[in-house]
């Protein structure tokens, strides 16, 4: 098998991923004179703001999932490439892939992040990611699987283990998870599972730090922290997790948590390619890249979003991986790609971030939003965060879709879809 | 693990499966005084008729399931359990599981129907099966995944046995696949895959009988046979499928066609229950039951739908294995444990089958519909089959999100969901 591209008359950018990044970066280069290929290992976009609401029942994967070809279906000098890049050869200036090798004009490194375990392979056995569409469908059968078996459980300890539930992390996932779970055992599984009693299933949130989203004002850390508590939901700050085994859960206070299901949302890292000189690469491995997104002393090789790391003054340990980002570094490095091949390359324009703010929901009206100075909370919080998670989504069904569960779960209090389908395998 | 279920002042219904018979008869009896225990591998019920359509990218699974819980979470004295039942103990009235031993009062078997490959193991492993949402996904998978690995192919005899689909059967389940490969072929997949040819691309349907949709009248056999062959689908009548290796499938006229995809929709088989005497099963395993749809010469017991042969004047060889049997028994059967119940109970009411005619669907304004002695094809027929599946699918919520699909599709000329979603694994 190989990559089967022919060379047209237009100069080559190899995009290696799919997420933001390279979905962006795709977009606003089509049919601007380039030949475009777009490398990701799924034939999907999948928009991972609303993983955990997939994971909930409340989505199916396919309305926050886009297929790419569809999107970039009308392009002619457009190539899109399921494919696992293994390495950068930048003498040669070509990737190498599961699929075979690809030379490049100009590369665009996209690949993102993945769950990060800090090196701890118990961690991760022991624990559920929440970084793609399929873990987060893989948790919602776990939740729907350990539900059933706690029903037929016949003491109170085993059903404990099987109903409680520790999420690890008190970032923005780990807090919507948090406050998703805890609308679920208040509104939906008490009338699902009549013969289970939900007093005995404990929500708990570990945070290594000392609140809750790091990321954002104080404020909204400790509105955040009062909504989860009103939900009932164990909030523990300054506790890190030690260990764990397979059900039981060692905390960095000497407390033991015991409990089936362990949700891993304690951070992530970069994801980089191979390849590229070792001075390219930080101590977390992210790649180092210049004011105008490139890789220094690399020609012609460009590198955003998450697997970036952007230094400037404001931010002397990169910008922050999140979605915002991703984008305008796409945005950014589009233009200036354009730039360059129509000569008017400039080096009085560098990428500047613009902070657009940062937010997190709780609940039903139960969100916090930070814009600079302004902090807002509750339902105007909450509506600003639904309307820029619709805004942000790909593909006008995917917006009617998403908006009809919404709408559907808030008029009726449920998550539609409790299934548990499993994959099928031929033996 | 048990069952744990309490008894109750009433009697206890144990219904096993959750298809159209398990269903339909749990809705008809709950509130009416018994302890219902329903009792299901999958926590969902599932609409085999739209199975063809998640395959095809068309409809999610979730649009075509619905949680048991959450049909029956109103009802004090019904119980839905997760499990595989395997044994049934006549003599002690109870069932065996995998998780536990029930008693029962009436045993209801709706344990349906599974693949049938004629006990040919080649067959089974190396052609794709069309029996649950699961499988649907697979194969949904399958396509997607052979489309992207053909266009990395370097020869067009590689290309050709990945693009290449055999479908085996010509009863509705193969005729509606054929059709909506075909109109996918001609409206979706040259724009998503312009770098392939799909000339290429050959679908087959292959019946073993002189006609396709053997259970219809001829006239609709001739229009779909038409059908399809305007569609360019190879009809392949007379014909039997004796081997089918890696990439190959013989037939019985000797020739060979060499493609990776084979779909075996050649047929069911009852999936009975074992535990019953030998006598109660007729050769093709179906548990033999009288015009009260109770099992001869065991107390207590009955079995509806695919599983049970009902033998009549009319039908010799027992009611047909489809969707209408079962419901109509299911409803039989409610009213009949009824009257048994409030001592009404009198030999002369039996079960009459009523036959309310049988349709397919073929493409776009492409169908066929059978009522006794009326016989509709083209768009009048479409829209007959549209109508009668909304309304036999589960859920408000369901209806609208397919009838959204629907229309989608129609407009567009589009299935949206080309996710080739792979399942997590947690090493």
């Amino acid at each position: 098998m190989t990559f089967k591209i022919p060379r047209s008359k237009n100069k080559r950018i190899v995009i290696v991923g799919a997420g933001f990044g390279g979905f962006y970066i795709a977009n606003k280069l089509k049919g601007k004179g380039f030949q475009l290929v777009l490398i990701d290992k799924n034939n999907y976009h999948q928009f991972q703001p609303l993983f955990y609401q997939v994971a909930m029942a409340g989505l199916e994967p396919s309305s926050i999932s886009f297929p790419l070809r569809k999107n970039f279906r009308n392009d002619a000098d457009l190539f899109v490439r399921v494919a696992d890049v293994q390495e950068i050869r930048v003498d040669q200036k070509c990737i190498v892939a599961d699929i075979g090798m690809l030379d490049y004009d100009y590369l665009v490194i996209a690949t993102g992040s993945v769950t990060n375990y800090y090196g701890n392979d118990q961690l991760k056995r022991n624990s559920i990611p929440l970084k793609s569409v399929s873990e987060a469908l893989y948790l919602r059968n776990r939740i729907l699987e350990d539900l059933e078996q706690s029903v037929r459980e016949s003491t109170e300890s085993l059903q404990n283990k099987l109903l409680d539930i520790v999420v690890v992390g008190g970032g923005p996932t780990g807090v919507e998870l948090a406050g998703s779970l805890a609308e679920m055992r208040k509104n939906i599984l008490p009338k699902d599972y009549p013969d289970l009693d939900f007093k005995l299933m404990d929500i708990y949130i570990v945070q290594g730090s000392k609140r809750l989203l790091p990321g954002m004002s104080e404020q909204s850390s400790t509105v955040a922290y009062k909504y989860l508590q009103q939900m009932g939901v164990q909030v523990l700050l300054n506790t890190r997790v030690d260990n764990i085994e397979s059900e039981k859960v060692s905390l960095s206070n000497g407390s033991t948590i015991f409990s089936k299901k362990v949700i891993w949302a304690a951070g992530v890292m970069a994801n980089p390619i191979k390849g590229l000189p070792s001075t390219s690469y930080n101590e977390d491995h992210r790649i180092l890249i210049d004011e105008f997104c490139k890789i220094k002393e690399v020609a012609d090789v460009y590198a955003i979003g998450d697997v970036a790391c952007q230094i400037s003054e404001k931010y002397p340990y990169g910008l922050p991986g999140i979605a915002p980002v991703a984008i305008q570094q796409a945005k950014y490095l589009s233009d200036h790609l354009l730039r360059i091949c129509s000569g008017t390359e400039s080096k009085s324009f560098p990428f500047h971030y613009t902070d657009k703010g940062q937010m997190a929901t709780i609940g039903r009206h139960k969100a916090v939003f930070d814009w600079k100075k302004l902090h807002l909370k509750g339902p105007v919080a909450w509506l600003v965060w639904l309307l820029i998670h619709i805004y942000y989504l790909v593909g006008v069904r995917n917006k009617i879709v998403v908006i009809f569960n919404w709408v559907w779960s808030y008029i009726f209090y449920d998550h539609a879809l409790r299934l548990n389908i499993k994959p099928y395998k031929n033996e």
